[in-house]
């Protein structure tokens, strides 16, 4: 057994963190999950976007060390194809792909404007134009699979790595109230009953405050 | 033969599309190359990130349609393994897809504060703090892979996905006269060098400049 350790930042705000954490349990992974203290000033540096000190989520695997959640998914992709990260038909694949690049480049303004933060709440809040592009956008990205697929995961039965990727966004859907479709909102909840998602969450809620002041972007 | 079209928004400023036409060439795909016109008004809104309605780099392969540069990436990759986008070495392999990864989903105050403009040339360019960690970092990266791997590419004899991903950076390196080490210094040449580049940029000097008057963030 190869000794594997999954280092996530924090489990509350770091959207990467939840994503790339996902994909190392999809996989079957046997790995230890080390959370970096939001007291120590590089992490915070580093979750503040103000310092590429280290890099966050990173899988140590053997000998092996790989950063970026997209890059982790892809190398336990070919080392674990049974994990079932992209659909088997050729025309699904390049899709599933395709939105999980799309998540993994874009969507600036959603990820500064609404921050993930698992604990809150916020009942009434004001969704200016530029994030609200980006939630029309993966609206369509959702109703376009759950039509093309048949859900109530993105491609069909089964979660994907397009699921891991869009993880972050039901839970930012849930934070702050953000109104959806019917068919996104159907999506958003079987996202959030995923039991790895389940999980994270109850995890999460159990994380201390240790950041809570920090206005962040993510 | 399958029929193959890569879309792409801009040769001078879109670096994604840039990224998107190595990794074609690369893979030694027989492609058209469509550009979109930067005087219809969704080019001009996809250009200026206002509007995600339709999305470059996009590549149609027969009865494939994939975007995202990254998604291509491994779309080729997996259909024609024998181009080397990745290294073979299961260690270099990983740190090839972290880099890659890494330049896809971050960088944002390089992109947004020196976006690519392969025409122009700015000799006293004030680069604000910001930038300037995101550029240390990219330093970083090609000083340890050349020390690693020996260059003149980031993982050796060959350019490799990686090199795809940083094309851009070393274009945005001349256009602003950014002050970098010596190793950088000489893979940004490697690079401008790389006869796919020459072509791209003989292109791009050939476009007419239809966007010229909008700030961009790329």
């Amino acid at each position: 057994m190869t000794a594997a350790t999954l280092t996530i930042s924090s489990r509350n705000y770091s959207s990467w963190s939840l994503r790339g954490w996902l994909v190392c349990r999809m996989a079957g992974l046997d790995f230890e999950t080390e959370l970096l203290s939001g007291n120590d000033a590089s992490t915070r540096a580093e979750l503040l976007h103000l310092s590429p000190s280290f890099l966050v989520p990173r899988l140590c695997h053997g000998d092996i060390v790989v950063w970026d959640t997209l890059a982790i998914a892809q190398y336990l992709n070919e080392i674990r194809p049974e994990a079932g990260f992209l659909p088997k038909d050729p025309v699904a694949r390049a899709h599933c792909r395709s939105i999980a690049g799309e998540m993994h480049g874009g969507f600036i303004n959603l990820r500064s404007a609404l921050p993930m933060n698992i604990k809150a709440r916020h009942t009434r809040f004001q969704i200016f134009n530029g994030a609200r592009g980006d939630i029309d956008r993966l609206v369509t990205i959702m109703e376009e699979c759950l039509s093309r697929y048949g859900g109530p995961y993105l491609f069909g039965e089964a979660p994907s790595l397009a699921d891991a990727m869009l993880a972050p966004v039901c839970s930012r859907f849930v934070t702050y109230a953000v109104p959806v479709s019917a068919g996104a909102a159907a999506y958003r909840d079987t996202i959030l009953a995923w039991p790895l998602m389940q999980e994270w969450i109850e995890a999460a809620l159990a994380e201390p405050d240790e950041i809570e002041e920090l206005d962040m972007e993510f």
